[in-house]
């Protein structure tokens, strides 16, 4: 018994992320929070913290995991160290795999047409929201140079990009699924970014009446508050 | 069999797509052509197409379709008209539903992994090349003002993309599977981009032999000639 227990807790968890205090990154720590919240410990995980203010994410050890050099990067133990890049396929690949009964998502064959309705929404988020609210944050704050014209080009797009998830969640409480949807990978891929939006400079979403009880709704959930204190200040 | 014939003629192809001559319109119409050289008429397409300079997509009955007002979208006449848009969400949808032989893509069920790494690539694509190079072409041709530091930092950028494919090219024929590869939706997605790297003033990518020959490998594939024609010049 004694043996057992100790080879209990040395056996290392099922995942390894390897993270920063991002929408990107928080997006995978939330994810993994929630199916945590459902299936327990046989779904925890380890996590690194990357820091990125110092380029960790390029160095060569990091390179060979993700040849993108950056975070998040999920390493899966349980399978052989299968090791995933880019936050938006992390989420896809623990909802194939580690979400049997399916309350993160939808199954592709039994509800092809809620699964792609998911996938149109987080490759939305992808294209669109992510990148476009990073060169809203660059322009605001990292810029060697004040550029008004790109200042401006890159906050009217988010504001437009946020119009059309307000337009959206028009009598719906999630992005995707049937009825007003069902919570799903597609709001959780997207409310980290719209959680930071003042980097990029949008002062309030108070007018967005739809996204702002949509992302009040899920920011109230407890696993999300979870993961979205990951990695923990020191 | 007058009649009949008469009835045959008037039977909708199965999908209809809204495009236009841009890199996410034409993978999608690529990734048709490829599909119909397969499994023929009955995965054949009607077309439209949506004149973009003139802010069609922008019209009240498109953005039905795709609240984000953007092509393409795709109409899947054989299922109820479903309505997708996204471009790589496009592919993905078409892939799980008209290629039963897997032939532009994995099973994710019996190849868990090569299916995996196939969305780290699309998604890579979708959240990078996609975005950086549209900004890249926007600062050198379309925006009102030469801002010599928004050029460079996008022009910079789709080099460092170029290369994160150069460098995954390195011994492999395609981005995704084992061995040297198997060609997929992933490269479909990304091709169209590569192919377009003039607009985004990348002068030439022969210095990345391996991106070049991957290119040039799938331009020479007569149903990919086919989807880039599309649609038509008048």
């Amino acid at each position: 018994m004694q043996v057992g227990l100790q080879v209990g807790a040395l056996v290392a968890k099922p995942f390894l992320l390897y993270t920063y205090g991002t929408p990107n990154g928080r997006k995978v720590s939330v994810f993994l929070e929630e199916l945590k919240a459902i299936y327990g410990s046989k779904v925890d995980y380890d996590w690194e913290k990357i820091d990125i203010t110092n380029n960790v994410q390029k160095e060569p050890w990091f390179i060979e995991m993700n040849p993108n050099g950056r975070i998040p990067v999920l390493v899966d133990r349980a399978r052989d160290n299968f090791t995933i890049f880019e936050s938006s396929a992390i989420l896809l690949y623990l909802q194939q795999h580690y979400d049997p009964e399916q309350k993160l998502g939808f199954d592709p064959n039994k509800r092809p047409n809620d699964y792609s309705e998911m996938l149109q929404w987080i490759f939305f988020q992808h294209g669109g929201v992510g990148p476009m609210q990073g060169q809203a944050n660059h322009f605001r704050s990292a810029a060697p140079e004040d550029i008004p014209y790109a200042k401006q080009r890159y906050l009217n797009e988010v504001k437009r990009l946020y119009g059309v998830l307000d337009i959206r969640l028009m009598g719906r409480n999630y992005l995707a699924g049937p009825g007003r949807g069902v919570y799903s990978a597609a709001d959780i891929n997207c409310v980290t970014w719209i959680r930071s939006s003042g980097f990029a400079g949008i002062e309030s979403i108070d007018q967005l009446t739809n996204l702002k009880a949509w992302r009040d709704r899920i920011l109230a959930r407890e696993p999300v508050k979870a993961g979205l204190d990951m990695p923990p200040a020191q």
